[in-house]
């Protein structure tokens, strides 16, 4: 991902704004979005809040950016999985992969996108769009029970936030190291989709 | 849990320790425990920071009784699971139901609990009882996969995070209605051991 194509504004040396953007995420995440400020920001930068707000508008932006970061990877992962071919319940476990390689890949975006409460324009944007997102995965369930592959017995929605409960809350532990990621995804699609129960043979 | 007989140390009328404590816990959960300071809370209680020192020598002792307060919930039920006679698998469902039922009656608590980062002495402390809770889960895992019941194609301390990852994402959406708890257990219970998949009958 690092090796995205992203217009790189002029800036001062050391920083485009992908960079400023990492920094900012990472000092977002340590101290929580509104414990930081742009001084803060220039401080830990070590350059000018002018030169900062030569690549954005406000700390809001930043934040803006960052989210979409998040969000555009999960609905990439959604787009591609709503249109594979197959039973809905391949296309949920496609999906929890996907979402699972976009947190591996994207870990600090997708922190700040989970902590994100709603305080503002762009987080209650931001929480639009994870709503929507949640929504394709209680569709998916839905779909899943209708083929007669998901259990019944718990509501989609339900369903679908323990199912995210359980991908979303690798934030907390993981640290990702090259390649780690699919031996995680299988874990989790292990004990979400057949339990972690031993099947009696 | 609300009757619980705990000593009321003389305050202001309307505000015990209890009350101040739960209206601290609010604040600290919408604001952040740093973003929240004395001053907020007298103005949030409408009384003075000194009515609120007659309670409590600090913030970090409001953060000290109210992470105490889920954790010694959680201690309980491990306790009460531990000693529970038969497999281990069957311990560890009694300590997913207990802790959401601890969850559920004391949400608030909880969800401080877990947002808590460690950067003060108090923080770390209520880490440490965090992860020694999380040793007594790996332990049960472990000695269900070695009775049989649980699989072992998963490290265990990875099947005891995605199982509390799965538990402790209820804070981000469940509000508690009276009874609704034991219902919610039986859904985290029903995917966590047997999976969303259905069996193939």
């Amino acid at each position: 991902m690092t090796g995205d194509a992203r217009p790189a504004r002029r800036g001062r040396p050391g920083y485009d704004l992908e960079s400023l953007l990492r920094v900012a995420v990472k000092l977002f995440n340590e101290r929580g979005y509104d414990g930081t400020s742009m001084e803060d920001l220039s401080r830990k930068l070590g350059i000018t809040k002018s030169a900062i707000y030569h690549h954005v508008r406000s700390k809001d932006e930043l934040l803006r950016l960052a989210v979409d970061r998040a969000l555009d990877g999960l609905f990439e992962v959604a787009d591609e999985a709503g249109a594979a071919p197959g039973r809905a319940i391949d296309r949920l476990e496609l999906l929890v992969r996907g979402s699972i390689a976009v947190l591996s890949d994207r870990l600090p975006f997708v922190t700040l996108l989970l902590r994100v409460r709603g305080n503002t324009r762009v987080e209650r944007a931001a929480l639009a769009r994870r709503r929507e997102f949640d929504r394709i995965v209680t569709d998916l369930v839905k779909q899943a029970a209708a083929e007669g592959d998901v259990r019944a017995d718990v509501d989609p929605a339900v369903t679908s936030r323990l199912l995210f409960g359980m991908v979303n809350s690798l934030i907390e532990w993981y640290r990702p190291r090259r390649g780690d990621g699919a031996e995680l995804a299988d874990a989790v699609c292990k004990i979400a989709f057949d339990g972690l129960r031993l099947p009696t043979s």
